[in-house]
Order: structure tokens, then sequence, then C-alpha cells
């Protein structure tokens, strides 16, 4: 038997795992984010900076959570002249190095902001793209806690501006310097422990995630997650696993500071001067947002507080929505935390051989209006669409082009049907999916008399629900009628101002 | 003699060539670019649509212009399971795939809009860079020449929405069926001679910025440029080469279409039909805007226009700013090529196996925006900078901050200074530097008697240059006052009406 001859190969149209395509309303709900947060941020006196999406790679650094794969978190590719360039992973590294570069011009203390895509190389999963939104304030030239202060009351008057209420959300305090006391105390302070103590702090990091035994698991051998991925733990001793557990696990307030130092783990002595600069800090933040009005219900100091990434030397934030809601499943869905960001000391440092101190905070707009739309806070009513002017006679093209400009010129928004005008059935059909306030017709009987036919599809949707033959015929008349051609605009304006029609 | 020390190596603060950063003038200006070509867009329409900044590298294909680089012009890299990524090049390869991929669930013909950063893995140089913005529409699912018009007629209502007036710029229109025909009557007809006919069409395309000697060049053996750097010519003999530079030199109009077969080149005949199709859509068009209302001034055939991509099948359109203006050499700059598109039937039909037409517009928004920002219409006048109070006595911050926070509440843009306090000349040229109008200050005086200080900085100003001693005084009482500590927000409104700042 002969074989079949072989169809030439179709391309599939498809995306990489964790990127995703954003539709009509998506795009509406990210832009009235987007406008809201830069309201904020610019009352607090922000000015914006946008810096593009790739940094040479050693001027990003290596300061990401998961390492685990091979591309070490980021995208890179090496350039012509052999440099290796990576697209951001964050938007804190890009503005380091960018005012490393531009340090003498700018003012200093330097509060700037921007929002922008990032970019993780890492295992996509539900809630964690590739590619996403992150809005930003950093403020850069001051090691003043007032600057963190500010930070974390932005962070709330932010969430407000976004529709959630207050008690639905919380800004928690913490500060490295306290985490990396008791770091001290299993024996894991020094520069030379730096890298077990950061997976120790990333265990801990995700105790709201994975619950005591999952972060156990981290502390100790390691850890097999559900899709059979193996993660390396820290190889702390039962005991000491124990103790951390016990120091974190509650999210127990730590203020007023009461760490014991527990001799059961042969622990070292605290250093007590880190501890203590740690804890007057986050009791100076405590008493500046307080004096400014934001209580404890919005800004709390919280211990179980690390966030993921290495660069932060001080103070650091998470804003917690405490909301929640059921999947299409019916299972409950926690939203946990939107955004984050602290006083990171060293970044701009690396580049400049001199201190320079700077904090910042930022938002995941991506996840935020996930969560948000799952909430029903961010329903976009879907815009009407355009006017459609229909084609009745395919030679006339010019003639109905000429109407829609007309329309356009007017200000109200139009368009030509463009696909295969063979019958009127399937134009309406598409102004119905456009979501059209009316179409306009005309066929040869009106264009001989000068005439135009109006077709209210608002008016017209409601026909097929009367029952009464009376008013049926009332409201056909109403929702399609004739007029001069040369009232087209007018025509269309009394349409839009019967529906209330607005766009933009 | 004993070796200095080794200065730990700092990191160098640089970004990649061809690569910017945005400051806030260039930020609000972009800003308001695309508030603007939005609106026309949505006028004529088009609804929203975005895709990532990567997609499979076999979904974009390989039509960029420039492909003598090693990575062939795009950023790629490979995904763990091997599969090639590409930063996006432009942004109509993305959208073909999203067309195709949600293909039965959008309205046909589909109209949508997006603006978003494209990527080029190119030699940059002086205005060409490495990741720029672009804003584009295209109508996917319409063979009419009429989608081809529309296009061409929002090109038109785009730029002079922007500020350019009429007879400042120009949409051209060209064919590429046109084009092929003369392909043909040089022998480079047929699949077989695609590559050699695209590398003679990008050198036509090329006239404009090199000239009849670059572009003979180009057609012949090849050519180096200033830089060195050597682009591989198309081979042509001379005759042909004479009679390629004829049909295109000189912008003449080919309407109506008057190229004639030279037999000296022994060139095969043209094959009519394509041709024919080809002047026929150039007609359609042309009879289309013109009935709209758009005359040459604004839409006009021209033959010389190519576009360099590759998957263009039909009509291809170039916005070109007939504006010119001097570098800061006095050296003439002119603008060129602003933005452009052309029907592309087959890239959606790569994921389909079926026939679908489609046809787009793009804007080079930032070589628009360098452009504009050049002739002076683009001024933003810089706004005005926050409030700033400032720290007199620094163990009294957190009431410091409690006023900013109460003008921060009464929608007012504040700051608290986060610099070091040493001295108050300081805080008044931060101020200064930030353009704020006014500064609130409160030393241990003013804190005994419940007042505040306003200086006024616009008013203050002023003062060096007044000469009279009377006025000067009043001038100054006028532009520093105490008030009660309870008026701040109202005394700062005051001042802000005064000189009728908003902010937003």
């Amino acid at each position: 038997m002969a074989e079949k001859p072989k169809k030439p190969q179709k391309l599939r149209a498809r995306l990489p795992r964790g990127l995703a395509d954003l539709r009509p309303a998506e795009i509406a709900a990210t832009r009235a984010m987007v406008g809201k947060i830069r309201e904020v941020y610019e009352r607090y006196g922000f000015e914006p900076v946008e810096t593009p999406a790739m940094e040479y790679t050693d001027a990003l650094g290596k300061f990401l959570p998961d390492q685990d794969r091979p591309n070490e978190g980021v995208f890179s590719f090496q350039d012509d002249d052999e440099q290796w360039i990576s697209l951001r992973y964050d938007l804190t590294a890009p503005l380091a190095r960018y005012v490393a570069e531009n340090f003498d011009t700018l003012p200093k203390p330097y509060r700037s902001y921007r929002e922008g895509y990032v970019y993780r190389n890492e295992k996509p999963g539900p809630g964690r793209f590739r590619q996403f939104m992150q809005f930003d304030a950093d403020t850069v030239g001051s090691a003043s806690p007032a600057a963190d202060a500010e930070m974390c009351m932005m962070a709330a008057d932010t969430m407000e501006a976004l529709g959630i209420e207050r008690g639905q959300y919380v800004v928690k305090v913490n500060n490295r310097k306290v985490l990396d006391g008791v770091m001290e105390s299993i024996g894991l302070g020094g520069e030379e422990n730096a890298g077990r103590r950061l997976t120790v702090l990333r265990a801990i990091d995700k105790l709201d995630r994975l619950g005591v035994d999952g972060v156990k698991q981290l502390l100790g051998e390691g850890r097999k997650d559900e899709s059979g991925d193996y993660t390396k733990g820290a190889g702390l001793s039962s005991e000491k696993i124990g103790y951390v557990v016990k120091q974190f696990d509650g999210g127990v307030e730590i203020h007023p500071p009461t760490i014991q130092v527990n001799v059961a783990t042969n622990a070292p002595e605290i250093n007590p001067t880190i501890l203590e600069q740690g804890y007057s800090e986050l009791k100076e933040i405590e008493r500046l947002v307080a004096t400014a009005g934001y209580g404890a219900d919005r800004i709390k100091i919280d211990r179980s507080v690390v966030r993921g990434l290495e660069y932060y030397t001080g103070p650091v934030f998470e804003v917690e929505l405490l909301l929640d809601t059921k999947d299409e499943k019916g299972r409950p869905v926690r939203f946990g935390s939107v955004g984050g960001g602290g006083r990171y000391d060293g970044l701009v440092s690396r580049f400049r051989g001199e201190p320079v101190p700077a904090t910042g905070f930022s938002i995941g707009v991506s996840r935020l209006q996930a969560a948000l739309t799952m909430l029903g806070k961010l329903d976009i009513t879907p815009e009407s669409g355009p006017v459609v002017v229909t084609v009745f006679d395919r030679d006339r093209i010019a003639d109905y082009q000429k109407m829609v400009a007309a329309l356009r010129n007017a200000n109200i928004r139009a368009e030509l049907y463009l696909g295969n005008p063979r019958n009127m059935g399937n134009q309406l059909k598409y102004a119905d999916r456009r979501n059209s306030p009316c179409v306009i017709i005309q066929g040869s009987d009106e264009k001989a008399n000068g005439r135009i036919q109006i077709k209210d599809l608002i008016l017209g949707a409601g026909l097929s629900e009367i029952r009464d033959r009376e008013e049926y015929l009332k409201k056909q008349t109403a929702a399609q009628y004739e007029v001069d051609e040369g009232r087209l605009v007018e025509a269309v304006r009394e349409v839009l101002a019967r529906h209330e029609v607005k766009w933009g």
C-alpha cells in the first residue's frame, strides 16, 4: 500500500510554561491598579525612574531565593563580547546599579518608584509565573528607621487605595539583625556560615506555606515536594531544629524582646550588640508609625517574617492579605504575601566602595491582581464595543468607510465590518460579540432615498423577552429605525446617550 | 618595597550597550504618548491584548532584517527541556501566535492593539537601541484592502493626535506584490530566490539612509560601513543594479503603474497577474482613503517603500516625519520612518494550516519620542516636587513624621527629610533640588508656642532679584511666616493655591 503523502508540519501555537497572555479585562485591571499605586507613591514624594529589562549579570548579583535550577533562577545569555547579560529578576538590583551610576547627580536621599516586569527562571506552578509585574519604591541614602517606617505606612496606604479595607491586610515588620541573633545562637554566625544561614532563614520563610513538618525537613536532611523535586536541607541537629522552630512557630510577637539562649543546643552566646540594634530599630519603627496614626491593626512587628532575598541587612517588611476565599473546587485559598521589602545597605555599596544605606518596598502587582480578582474586588465592567457600520453592498465599501470616518472624527468609537460581508446575520452576530451599542445599515433602497438604518442592539436585546404583541412592535420600532444619512453622527449620539455609553 | 595591599575590587555600575534608563521627564512623555495613541486605536474599535516578552523561538520565526550577528538578531536561551526561547523582536509575531492559539474564541475579524518593549540583538548605534517600545495595532481575519486602508488612516490620525501637524508627516503605501514583480523582471522570482530577493529589497529599503551609492554596493558585492563592519551584497550584475536603482530612486509615484520591462537586463517577462493584483490593491486603498477624506498630503502611494521584515505579503506602509532639525553640532537631522507595517497573510497561517489574512501597523514609540523631543514637541513641564517637612530637632522625628502623614492624608504630596539633619541649609538645598513649593520648619521655640514656620520656596526664589529694601522685607515676610501647628494643612493649601500647584 502506498504511503499517505505527509501533510506539511504545522507549527504548534503555544507559550512556554509559566508565561501568560493578558486579555482586555486583565489589562484594564492592571492599568487601574498601577494608576492607584502610582498615586500613593507620588503622594509620598517618590519620583519615577525606569531601567531596562536586562543588565550585566554581575551587576545584578546572585541574590535570588531559588538557585536550584541550572540557570540559577535568572534568564541569561552571552553578549557579542562574551559578557553575560541577564533579565532582571527584581527591580531592586537594577535600581542599585542606576543609583550607583548616577550617584553624583541625584538628590540624596533619593526616593524613586518604578513598575515593570521581572523574570524568574524558576519552576512555574499555580500562581507562580516566570514573568510578572512588580511595583517598587526605594529610598537610597537614608539610614534612618524613619525611611523604613515610611515604607510600611506607604504599603498600608497602598492596600487601602486598592480597595482592601483596614483589617483585611497587615504589614508585618521584622529585622534581619534579630534573625541573625538567633542564627548565632545555633552556631551559624559569621561570614563562613552565610550560605547555611540563608538556607535556614529561607526554610523559616516557608512556615506559612509548608507548615512545621515541611520546615523541619528543610532544616534537617531535606524535603521532597509533591512533584518529586528534592530540596537539600540545612543539616541541623534535631535539637537545633526544635529550638529554631520554637522561635518562629506561632508568629508570637517579639515585642518586648524575649529570645532565650537555649543551653540544650550548645549554642554560643548571642551577640548582644546586633540583637539590641535590631530590637531598637524595630521599636523605633513601631513608635514612628504609631505616632503617625498607624496602629498594630495595620503595621505590626512579627518575628516570623524573613523575606527570601539575600541582600536584606536590617528591617524587613511583608504585606499579607488576611482575606481568604475558596477556589473553584471549594478548597480554601489563602493569599498570604502580596508584597514586601526591606533594608539593603550593601547593594549600592557594591559599586561605590562606600556605605550607601537603602530601603525599599515592592508590590507583586500580578499576584495581588490575581488575589483581588478572586475576591471580586476588581470587577471591571466590560466597556461598550464600537459602533459597527455594516456592509450591505460590497461595491460601496468606500461609502461605508466614509461613514466610519465621520463617526471617528466625532470621537465616536466605530468600525467598518471587515469580514466577508456575505449576509447581514453574520455581521449582526459580530456586532453582538463586540458588545456594540448599535449598527448602521444602508441598503440600496435607503441609499436611493438618502437614508440610513440605525439598529439599537441594547434595546433589541430586550425584545425577545416581551410577550405583549403591541409592546413588542412598539419596542421593535424603537430599536430599529431610519434617519437621514446626514444625521448619522447625531443619531448615533442619541443611542449612546440613551444607554449612557461612555468610553475611556 | 612591600606591595600596596590590593583594594577589594569594586563592581563597575554600567549598562550593556544599546540600553538606556528612563528619567522622570522621559517617563512622563512616554505615558502621555501612549495615552494618546491608545485613544486613537480605541476610537478605531481596537481592543487591548498583551503577550509576554518571550516566546518559543520557532513560534517567533526568523523574519528579522538583520541576521548578520551570531545570535541572529534575537536574544535567545535554552529552557530546562532544551527548547529554545527568545525575547520578542517585534509585537507582530507574538500576536500571530496568540491569535492562532485562541482562534476559535476570538471575534473575527479581530482588531487588537498592544504596546510593549521589543528586543533586538543588533549592533547598537545612535538612535538604535536593543530595547525599545512599539505600539501596534493588527486586524486578523480580513483580506480586504479596507483593512489596510484603515491602518493608514489610523496612522495619520495618530500622528495628528501626537501634535504632528498635517504636512509634517506622510503615510507612504506600497505593495510587496509590485516589488515582487520588479524582482521577477531581474530573474529573482520563485521560492528558490526568496533569500536573494529579500537582500535586494532590504538594500532598496536603505535608499534614504545610505543614498544611491550605498545601495548600489549592497546590490553588488557588498558594503563596508564607517565602523568597518561588512555586509555581504546581493551579487547582481551592474546592468541589473542600474535597472533596479532606476526603478526606485527619486521616489517617483507609480500611480498609474508604469514599470517597464527592460530588455537590456535580459529579464524574463513580469508575471502580470501578481503585478496587476498589487496595483489594484494600491488603487483600492487610495480610493478608500480619499473617499474618507484622506488626501495625498496625508496618505500617498510611494514605490520606494519596502519595509525590511520578511513576513510582509501585500500592502506595506511607512510613516515618515517630514520635519527636520539640527543636532547639537548644527548638522541637519532627518527623522525618517517612525512607524510602519503591512499585510502578513502567512504569519498566522503557519500555525493554522489554513489561510488567515492579517494586516498591522506599528509605531516606534521610543524613536518617535526621541524625534518629538528634539523637535520640542514634548516639552513636559517638570511637576512641582513634594512639600518637605524638615528635621530641626532629631529627637522629634516622630512629630515631624506625623505632620507629613497629616499632609499626605489630605492628599498633599509631602515627605520628611530623611538625610542626616545636621543643618537646615542642607535640608533647604535638598528641597530646592526636589523642586518643592514649600518647606515646614518647627524648632524648639515654635514647638513651645504650638507654632510652625512655612517657607514658601517659590516666593523665596524671587527675593534675590529685589533691589528695594522695603519691598524686600515685605516679600521676605510673605515668603516665610509662622502659623498655628493646627493650621498646617490649611496653610500648605494656601501656598499651593498661591502658585497653582497641581499634581498628577
